[in-house]
């Protein structure tokens, strides 16, 4: 890509890395208080990780909306806004030679979504 | 609903065209900004559909990306963020035995994404 | 303003609605998920409320965050993403000689963040 | 933090990068569509930076708005939403003696947004 310039600074692990973090912190923040149900998760879904695959390095996207918390939910209204502790995100990015893993979950013991970097090869 | 004793001081034809606004704007608000290319606009739509179909009062909603602005838009990373001008669409609510159309649509002579009511029945 | 023949079919009262309720989904979808914590919980109450009364017939918007929740939710991070049920807002909005307050509120007995015409003038 | 088992795999300047790039992609998409105008944007400019610089490692976030953009994309309505191109976002996260500065700017050669790592010390 043209953008190389841009990036000499840094390794193929940390680009990986950088864009893998990117693509995470973007998920995140433009689909929380989408309105969801047990009938549209799958759709969601789908639509979340075609969306952000598009992001540069990112080979994959893993969306898993948690049905157990949808059915729990449901007011009268029979759909809820996505939350943060429903998600749970693998996304894996490539540069060079190296890929990554960064997940997404939300970890009890820290009461926090957490995003780490799951996996380097 | 047990939500009526909120709604009292209006009439349904209000009620329908309060939440077929109320979709509208969540519409723009959520989903501005997300990653689209001319393969991914399909999926998109139709998770945007079946998302804000599950506002209360909203029967259908019809969403258009336009495709020509993402072939146009193309640089080298193959996507753009969906923006205010490449949107069209239709929201459909009723209450009782009103049905209204709220529509969306960039008005070039406005330089403006409106909404608007387009029908009552 | 030069839009007024795409509202023709609606009253005064029936715009002021439409308007405040377009606002009230916007707020809501634009601003959840947001970073927030008991030191900035000032300053994202004013950008809100700046924001959102740049929208037509919008005189005036109040918003909410609960304290409250910002300090019971807190976690090492000393931070929490803006959810549904830490707002409470008013959206005042006026066409003609019409006035409408729209409210949005989490409301107990419905599991759910309600937004309704609070009151007419 | 007692999440250091999660980042076991990784150097303090992957962290750094890691943090900075995650709250590049939040902020971008979490903002991205606020109505703003001359008269707010200092108010949305500010909350942007107070909201993300609560993310772990982030030491310091500055948000420039295009002030020319806004004067020249005036419409009737007195203002437009905020779009990539009138960012210019500078995030400075800092993980044990490393410090990142990542930045977000629109290129024009590129037609992108770029988010890129401007400096590492």
């Amino acid at each position: 890509m043209s953008d190389e310039k841009y990036f000499q600074d840094i390794t193929p692990r940390e680009r990986a890395i950088f864009e893998g973090a990117i693509t995470m912190g973007a998920l995140f923040h433009q689909f929380i208080g989408t309105p969801v149900s047990i009938k549209t998760a799958k759709s969601l879904e789908r639509a979340i990780e075609k969306s952000m695959q598009l992001q540069p390095c990112i080979k994959k996207v893993e969306v898993k909306i948690d049905r157990e918390m949808l059915e729990e939910a449901l007011n009268e209204y029979q759909y809820i806004s996505l939350t943060e502790d429903m998600l749970n995100v693998k996304v894996i990015s490539e540069y060079g030679e190296v890929r990554i893993v960064v997940r997404m979950r939300y970890v009890e013991e820290l009461h926090y979504p957490l995003m780490y970097v799951e996996s380097v090869d």
